[in-house]
C-alpha cells in the first residue's frame, strides 16, 4: 500500500487512536505486513470499544496505552514504555486535537473569547504535540526512515484565513505549526532522516467535525478510512527536504 | 510628525508603557499637538520612575493606569475607565510581551521545553493581546480613523524561521498574529475604518533584547526612540486595506 519507502518490520505509534482518523490509521497499519508493532494511545476516559476489538484481532501486534498528552509525566512514561519494547519507532502520527467538548465551543465572534478556553486549546492542540516530539525524538533518531506527523488544519493557516471566527482553534493550530517547524529545523542538523510534518486531513466525518458539516458538500466530506489512506499516501511521498512543511491531504503544500 | 491622517484632538492608549518601546511611544505621543489624551498602562509591580516624570510634565494630558493584561477583569475595568473619560480611542499600541524573566528563559533546544513556560508565553504574548481587542473594540468603532497595533516579532513568522529555537516565544507570536488577523477579518465587515496590524520593531535596545544583542550589528540595533518613530511612520501610512497585516519597521510586509 503506502509504506513503500520503509524497510520490513517497522514500529508505529498512533496518538489519539480511540476514534476518528486515529482509529482508521490504527486499523490500516495493523493490516500492513511491513508493520511489526502498532502502539495506540487513548485517554483514560475514552470509549475503547473499537480499540478493544482490534486488540482481540491483533493480540501481539497491537499495544494499547493510556495517555493524556497534556501531562508531561505521562508522555515521558509512554516513551519509556515503548522504548522498553522496541528500539526504534518509524512512524508516529499524532491525531489528538480538540475543537469542541460540551459547553466548550469554538468562538463565533471576538465577544465569545474566554481566556481559560484559549489556554485549553493551546494545551491540547499545541503544547501536547511538542511534548510528544520532545520525548519521542530519541526513538525516532536512527538510520532508517522515520516520520513524525501531526494532524493540523488548513484553518490554522494564517495566510489562508478568509472568514475569521474560531479564534482559539485557529491560533492553537498556528502555534502547533510553529512548534513542529521549529523542531524540524533543530533536528535537520543532527537527524536529517527524521521527517516532521503537519497534515491537513480535509473535512472528515468524525465527532470533531460533526456539528459543522452542514455546509460541506458531500464529495468534500471524507470518511475516516479515506482520510487515513490519503494521508498515508502523502507520507509515503515525503523525502528529507519536506521536513518542517505543512501538507494538505492531496499532497499540496499549504501556506502558513 | 506622523499623525497626518488623524484629525485634531485624538486619544491614544499605550499598553505596557513603563519601559522600552512603550515608554518611547508615550513620550513621543505626549509631545504631539494633535493628541488630546494619552492613557498609559503599567503593571502594579513595574518601575514607574519614567512614567511618573512624564506625569509631572503632562499632568492633564497623561493618565496612568495599572493593568495586568492576563487578567480579563482588569482589561474590562480599564476599558470602562477610559470610556468614562473619552468617547473614542484613535490609536492603541500594545507593547506588552515577555521573552525572559529571571529563570524563565527562551528554549535553546527542544529538551528545554516546559509546558508551564509555554503557557506563560501564550498567556502574556497572545491571549493578553486578544483580550485587549475584545474589550477595547467599542472605543475604536467610530467614524474617525482608528488603529489598534500590537508589537509582534519577525521571529514569530513561521515561514521566515531559519534557525529554530525559542519555541515558546515563536509560537506565542504566531498565535498572536493569528488572533489579530482573525479579529481584523471580523471587524472589516462592521467597522472598516478600524485598522488592526502587527508590527515587527526590529531589534531594539531594551530589557527584552539585552541578553541577546551580542550578534546584532550596531546599525541594526535601534534605540527605543528611533523604533517608536519608525513604527509611528509605518502606522501613518496605513489604510483600511492594510488591516490584518504584519509589517516590519521599514513598512515592508512580513510573511506569516
Amino acid at each position: 500500500m503506502s509504506l513503500n519507502r520503509y524497510p520490513q518490520g517497522i514500529n508505529v505509534l498512533i496518538v489519539g487512536a480511540s476514534g476518528g482518523i486515529g482509529l482508521a490509521f490504527t486499523r490500516q497499519l495493523l493490516a500492513e505486513d511491513k508493520v511489526e508493532r502498532v502502539f495506540a494511545t487513548h485517554r483514560e476516559s475514552s470509549s475503547m470499544t473499537d480499540l478493544r476489538g482490534l486488540k482481540q484481532e491483533y493480540p501481539e501486534k497491537l499495544a494499547l496505552l493510556s495517555l493524556d498528552i497534556t501531562q508531561e509525566s505521562q508522555v515521558a512514561a509512554i516513551a519509556k514504555k515503548i522504548g522498553e519494547q522496541v528500539k526504534r519507532l518509524h512512524l508516529v502520527i499524532n491525531c489528538v486535537g480538540i475543537l469542541h467538548d460540551g459547553d466548550f465551543q469554538p468562538e463565533k465572534s471576538l465577544r465569545q473569547i474566554q481566556p481559560e478556553n484559549l489556554l485549553r486549546y493551546f494545551e491540547i492542540n499545541s503544547i501536547g504535540a511538542i511534548l510528544l516530539v520532545k520525548h519521542l525524538i530519541p526513538l525516532l533518531k536512527h538510520p532508517e526512515r522515520s516520520i513524525l506527523a501531526t494532524i493540523s488544519a488548513k484553518i490554522g493557516s494564517i495566510g489562508d484565513n478568509q472568514i475569521g471566527g474560531w479564534y482559539g482553534y485557529r491560533a492553537s493550530k498556528a502555534a502547533l505549526n510553529m512548534f513542529l517547524r521549529t523542531a524540524a529545523i533543530e533536528y535537520k542538523r543532527t537527524s536529517p532522516q527524521t521527517i516532521m510534518v503537519m497534515l491537513h486531513p480535509g473535512t472528515t466525518d468524525t465527532e470533531l467535525s460533526k456539528p459543522f458539516q452542514r455546509n460541506v458538500p458531500p464529495e468534500k466530506l471524507f470518511d475516516r478510512d479515506r482520510t487515513a489512506t490519503q494521508l498515508l499516501e502523502v507520507l509515503d511521498q515525503l523525502t528529507e527536504k519536506d521536513s518542517g512543511e505543512f501538507f494538505s491531504w492531496d499532497g499540496s503544500r499549504l501556506p502558513w
